[in-house]
């Protein structure tokens, strides 16, 4: 892990006031997984009735907690979550599941708990061996020492190479009463070195029925986590959970996620997720420019989130905004590659909210001074209809791709 | 256009030997299309009973071109190919279209054949109305001094960033008589800046019906252009043809290309098409290194292809390639998200012939420092069996991804 010599010029300002969330203590240790000088172990414990939901990755060589935790989550009940960094225990053959339950059960053992209600992630080098009693031997005092306020310790426990800690707030009245809504994530892109992780959690006092909190979480992520992209390289560790421990006591006899008495707190909930999800872009290696894309008239919505990955997935596309160049010939190459339905001759394009393209060619008003000001910001705005007559849009979010991803990828580990 | 002051250090040490091919006349002019003190148009001409076969773009932004050739390739009949470099006459609406049909116009009249027998291709930069009298005006003299020997003019008339021209050649036996098969192509990974185009050409006096010579070329391309990519960007006007021009006389009753009497010639044909497909991966922007990638254990074939090509798609694997680091870990990453089905505990990883992963874990044996060697050398051999237990395999090439290809794509047209 190199040190932190370079925050990402997209980072936010500072880290956010976290309020304390009832039910919620949280620790973090120094373990000595990979790093030294830092710490690499969090610690989070539960109350009683805490209710949790996940999204995990779609890897087919998923990590060994990535496996453990998808195999509990069914249960719906939390009362502790562990995170190393430094080391992904992913293909790490039985060993690596044995590291895993090895951490589940002394958790559970101090906490006094069921095995599978601990939750657990490792980030890190792939393929490495996993000493789990590097981090049962701190999990003691983890546990003892859990306090509400420790979230920047949080976030800055689970970072790899990330080049600042990630977290998001929200307070929102729910049946009368307020409850907060706190988030922290890490993740430089999609992507860390040797393909570590995005991780994101949040926390809620709210109380909140498993399948309808379950629900609300896919729901948002799938407004938000999938549909961010640095490099298009899609981890073996990917999770993103959620638990309310129902500190607040408001009624939660929701029957599903579109009961109206949750519009308020939905909404808060998603701009706390898309939030994080906004600021692992933000911290994407090597970027320069936050970048948006709004796709409409696709075939439908799924078509048009392809066709924005496409777009933003593209490396020429990257390249081109890194150099400050409006080039929107890449961008009609990069809907034409997606495999969606285009009607190329009814394609339109703005960059920076300036028409560039349309009717299948260059906008005949367009001139490419009127850009210049906009691509040379740090916020990229491209807009695309793809000209299909459908309803389908999608908005997704990425980093330019610049000199510097290459120098962090290729100098890693040599 | 840049002027060539890098030549890949992956290049060929000389552009190869092509003989005559019978029925074959090429030459190459300069108009001014938009490089100077360069050639840009390249006229063929082809004997009377020439037959064509071709396969183009999947994209749904396919250059107007592209869609002319598509229009008249079920014809099965060619008598003159022009091609133009500098601009790509894609997304540039009914203008483009009507170049198109101009330039072929000309072209039949100087020839006198058919509209549909001449066969079109424009490289360059998309989304500039293409100047149809800049070509026309140097028609005449093409055709008039189109010879057999032009072979060297003709890959160099089509380049765009491409840092060497690129052809190959191969002689073979064929029911008794002896036949010529030349092939050129430009290509600077399947991608140019302002991401021009792919093309290649390959020419044979053999006499070979239409329907064969089409089912030839379409399975010689699925296992070579199909399997290549330098960073997954897809062009607007990627074109692969073949001319038999029938002037050895050997007789042609083949109904199909299972027919055993073509079997040495469809060896020598695809040795031709995988030669250029080489060359373009060889000249892949900033790339330093060559790289090989074997898959096997996959369901299918299919299967087998997608997943090699999620490990040479994958920024993280090429820029560890760039930086000389067996970083395995991030094969498994991309054998992970490739989608297709992969045994995690099953499967297999060798670098330079050194087993790393084995059951799921790296190999017990395995010591980093015996692959040193082979990740310093220019060529880079990974195999990887995804632990299926199925039959599918396929072999796929792709270069690293070094800053230079970040500099060559961000400061283009700035």
């Amino acid at each position: 892990m190199a040190e932190i010599d370079h925050v990402s010029p997209l980072a936010p300002a500072r880290f956010p006031d976290l309020p304390e969330v009832g039910g919620v203590g949280m620790s973090a240790a120094a373990a000595g997984v990979k790093y030294r000088g830092r710490t690499d172990v969090l610690v989070c414990v539960l109350d009683e009735g805490t209710i949790a939901a996940g999204v995990f990755t779609q890897s087919k060589t998923a990590s060994a907690p990535v496996e453990w935790c998808r195999a509990n989550i069914a249960n719906g009940r939390a009362r502790a979550l562990v995170v190393n960094s430094g080391n992904a225990n992913a293909f790490t053959g039985k060993r690596g599941l044995a590291a895993t339950r090895e951490t589940a059960k002394q958790t559970a053992k101090l906490i006094g708990c069921n095995q599978n209600e601990v939750f657990l992630a490792s980030t890190g080098v792939i393929g490495e061996p996993l000493d789990a009693s590097r981090i049962t031997k701190v999990l003691g005092r983890g546990v003892k020492r859990a306090a509400p306020g420790n979230w920047p310790q949080a976030a800055q426990a689970i970072m790899t190479t990330d080049t600042f800690p990630k977290a998001a707030t929200a307070r929102v009245r729910l049946c009368g009463k307020w409850v907060t809504i706190n988030g922290i994530a890490k993740g430089s892109g999609m992507i860390a070195p040797d393909m570590a992780t995005m991780l994101a959690y949040v926390f809620t006092d709210a109380a909140i029925p498993a399948p309808v909190l379950q629900e609300i979480l896919a729901r948002s992520a799938g407004k938000s986590f999938n549909c961010i992209t640095v490099d298009g390289d899609t981890s073996t560790s990917d999770t993103l959970m959620a638990f309310a421990t129902g500190a607040t006591g408001n009624t939660q006899d929701f029957e599903n996620a579109d009961d109206p008495r949750l519009k308020q707190f939905i909404k808060a909930f998603d701009e706390v997720v898309l939030g994080l999800a906004h600021q692992v872009v933000r911290d994407g290696e090597g970027a320069e420019k936050f970048v948006t894309i709004d796709v409409c008239g696709a075939e439908d919505d799924t078509a048009a989130r392809r066709i924005g990955m496409s777009i933003a997935n593209s490396p020429l596309v990257k390249t081109a905004i890194a150099g400050e160049d409006a080039n929107w010939g890449r961008i009609v190459m990069a809907v034409g590659k997606s495999g969606e339905a285009a009607n190329r001759d009814r394609l339109k394009i703005w960059i920076g909210g300036v028409r560039v393209a349309v009717r299948g060619e260059r906008d005949p008003e367009y001139r490419e001074a009127s850009v210049v000001p906009h691509m040379k910001g740090q916020n990229i705005i491209v807009k695309v209809d793809v000209g299909t007559g459908g309803k389908g849009k999608s908005t997704v979010w990425t980093c330019d791709l610049t000199e510097r991803y290459i120098q962090i990828n290729a100098d890693y580990r040599s």
